[in-house]
């Protein structure tokens, strides 16, 4: 591998000092307004003073938000943020403000804002900061561009080719035959999959709707995302003709259910894609190599920033036939480069976020060995906060068995709770139970979890691992504080 | 206004060269590795020391985005990048790199892209690199959260709601009636538009789908965007069912044409949005307070970075009703906070990307003055370069008269063309000069513009004023450059 010489640190301070006058720029930065930045005025030195003190804001934070002596969150109610907080004010004038005045902001929006990337940050599967993806973001929001053709974002577009070829290859598929495309979150990408299937047995939906066909069912697990509904509503196929297939206990969909003359059952796999990479647990989606499409969400278990989602076709070809409308404004072609990779027309979007480069950086970062040991640190971690959960008497888990995956949902039983035999009453108390200590939490801003009832089961827990930032003293932190919360209630 | 201070420039520089032993660092750049960064190890020097060095890559990429006379790409055929150009090896690895490399990396995937805030980039109507949006997005990327609550989201999703009804003031709709959404671009806020009309009319298409309806047709411009076509097909009504409605020689719906007994039609005005802030020219779109959806593309004529794209509704309640799921594991309604704030439900989405903060911070930057002089000043640059194309007798309007808004379109004819009497001959070899002027363009780096055929019109040049950055010398520069690429064609 090539090294080339990168500008040493302290050049970066020396280059920054001998160009800028510093004394002068932060008094300017209060008599400064966004017109006096580069291009309007021609200041290179106030636009890098500028962006080096938000720079020095973010680092701050990433700094806190690894700290786990510091809050969360410090919450605030809607209409307190509506009518402005402590100087705070969110409400848009005709006029100007000073770039001083936009630092404070941007202090304020962090400081009232979530920490998700605090080690007790357990709310959702999207969690955790990872720094070299944020350089990604950071890049990429600076490079500014749009993926839908080549001649703009040449880099980008080579990368998602890339990218895409590695994830098909993962997932057992031929490398000659597949095509996808990163998409807007594993909502479009899972109806992505639905459109494509369509198309795929009825091409002729393209042109004359859904009237033409004929009526057309979807099977979906009884736990499946409730994307797959949103999309038979968007997309003219009905929720009614949604037909939900029985799962076991632990939420598996029973084959046997399945097998009553299914017309075509799409399984996606979208936040358990990343357990792929992982030579220890990939055998748990094994089978994934059957399907026709996968829904990938990167910004789940593999940790990369918001949004980073893929919609994988194994058939070449099916997703631009699908989709493509050839819009000559924008896809010319008579380009001198080799237009395949013009991707723009196979999107239901017109311009697309550039995504690709903070997962094609962080995996540059990591190797695909790098996210295997992530993963299985999350599944270590999984084990773990299972066993230390079954030891305790005043916690059940929904499922009583070793996680096969990241996730662990339990109830916390409040000491008054245990002398109610199990029932209707029972029930009704417990179901108060989960909101109450996460708002106790939230108040306080020490951890953050989610809950949910689902079935004929009240309001549980529901332990995610993807948080890199997770050690084991903090899944004990959260075990002594849903106790210390909720012991009386 | 409350006045905080912000931490001089000057201890940036002292804070990180006090805790940051700056030779041991850049030392071990080579030797580190994205394990060694925060949160895996509690190394702060060595993330901050990483982060610096990225920022300081992006600045200098920053510089030179402005500097006209450095080149706006440096072009590359799709397969050079495949198999990696001087050392930039785009292929991934089961093994880590050194940090060292990823700036490397960043380095280059920035020297082989395209500077789209390049004052000669006139090549799509989201161009520029607003400095204010960037750091909004830098700051966004950082935070790394996601909208589909309030409780994750507090203060973005306050911003949102503060920014959708300034947007329906700004339409001219009554504060109280409408609603909104922020989308992954406009085809998508097109396709919400389309999706919120159709469930208005027939509520039952949600449960029943498009099989239980009578038959839909959707009513655009032939000038209509493409993205029309594609929700049609993606939402099962078909493009059979999309009639065309004639235009004018400007491009605008000529009325009579649609007084054919129209069903519903929609107009939109997504790039054209930003017209409404200028005083001057918002009567152009005049009438647009009685659509009852309006797509508004903040992240085209207001400039700010990409993604950026919203979706009005004027009647409240509607699309909450027609893409509402009640996903349990999310959208709790025993909250401790006003949960109307938990957007969530109302996207086609689930996760969705933070775009609001960068328009946020830009509008408190420039007040809505601000963006009124920006759209003022676009408008006088179109005028001006429409006044100078005129005159010149090897260049030839494609609608000749004063533009009404920001994009100009034109051939330009190489002498021996001139000899060639109007008609198919003459079209024919007209139809190759602006790709074969575009070619070279970007072979050069010098400017890059856009080229299409429309109807009976072959290739020709389609200039727009959405670039901050540029300026008079900019526009005559494109000329003088059309005419020397050009002139032997």
């Amino acid at each position: 591998m090539r090294k080339k010489s990168v500008h040493p640190f302290q050049s970066t301070d020396n280059d920054v000092k001998k160009e800028v006058n510093t004394e002068n720029l932060m008094t300017n930065l209060s008599n400064s307004y966004a017109s006096d930045l580069l291009p309007s005025k021609d200041d290179k030195d106030l636009t890098k003073c500028f962006l080096l003190q938000v720079v020095n804001i973010l680092l701050h934070y990433i700094e806190k938000t690894f700290d786990v002596k510091s809050k969360i969150l410090d919450f605030h109610h809607p209409h307190q943020l509506l009518e402005g907080l402590d100087g705070f004010n969110l409400q848009l004038s005709d006029h100007a403000e000073s770039l001083e005045q936009l630092l404070v902001d941007c202090t304020d929006t962090l400081k009232y804002g979530v920490k998700t990337g605090h080690p007790r940050y357990f709310n959702q599967l999207s969690s955790g900061l990872d720094v070299i993806g944020l350089a990604g973001e950071w890049l990429t929001a600076t490079a500014n561009t749009n993926m839908f053709t080549y001649e703009i974002a040449p880099v980008f577009t080579v990368m998602e080719t890339i990218l895409l070829k590695k994830m098909c290859e993962i997932i057992g598929w031929g490398e000659t035959e597949a095509d996808g495309i990163f998409s807007p979150g594993g909502s479009i990408s899972n109806l992505y999959g639905i459109l494509v299937a369509r198309y795929k047995q009825y091409p002729e939906i393209r042109t004359k709707g859904m009237r033409a066909l004929p009526c057309i069912v979807l099977f979906v697990s009884e736990q499946g995302h409730y994307s797959v509904k949103k999309a038979a509503a968007i997309l003219g196929i009905g929720t009614d003709n949604v037909i939900e297939v029985k799962c076991d206990e632990r939420g598996k969909m029973i084959p046997a259910e399945l097998e009553k003359n299914v017309l075509q059952a799409k399984r996606k796999a979208a936040w358990g894609g990343g357990l792929l990479l992982s030579r220890d647990h990939s055998y748990k989606l094994s089978g994934i190599e059957r399907a026709n499409s996968v829904t990938w969400n990167p910004h789940k278990l593999m940790g990369v920033p918001l949004q980073c989602s893929a919609i994988l076709i194994r058939e070449k070809g099916l997703l631009g036939a699908c989709n493509q409308m050839g819009a000559g404004y924008l896809f010319q072609p008579d380009k001198l480069y080799n237009v395949d990779f013009d991707t723009g027309d196979k999107a239901i979007q017109c311009g697309r976020h550039v995504d690709i480069f903070k997962l094609w950086l962080m995996w540059k970062a990591r190797g695909t060995y790098g996210f295997e040991a992530q993963i299985n640190r999350y599944m270590e971690l999984a084990k773990y906060f299972y066993k230390v959960l079954k030891k305790k008497d005043n916690f059940k888990l929904v499922f009583d068995a070793e996680p096969e995956f990241t996730n662990v949902c339990f109830w916390y039983f409040p000491p008054r709770l245990k002398h109610i035999p199990k029932g209707f009453e029972r029930d009704q108390e417990l179901q108060k139970i989960a909101p109450k200590i996460k708002a106790q939490m939230i108040e306080e801003g020490t951890a953050m979890i989610s809950y949910q009832p689902c079935g004929d089961k009240v309001n549980f827990f529901r332990m995610v691992f993807s948080n890199p930032a997770t050690r084991q003293r903090d899944v004990d932190y959260l075990i002594d504080e849903i106790q210390r919360l909720g012991k009386d209630l």
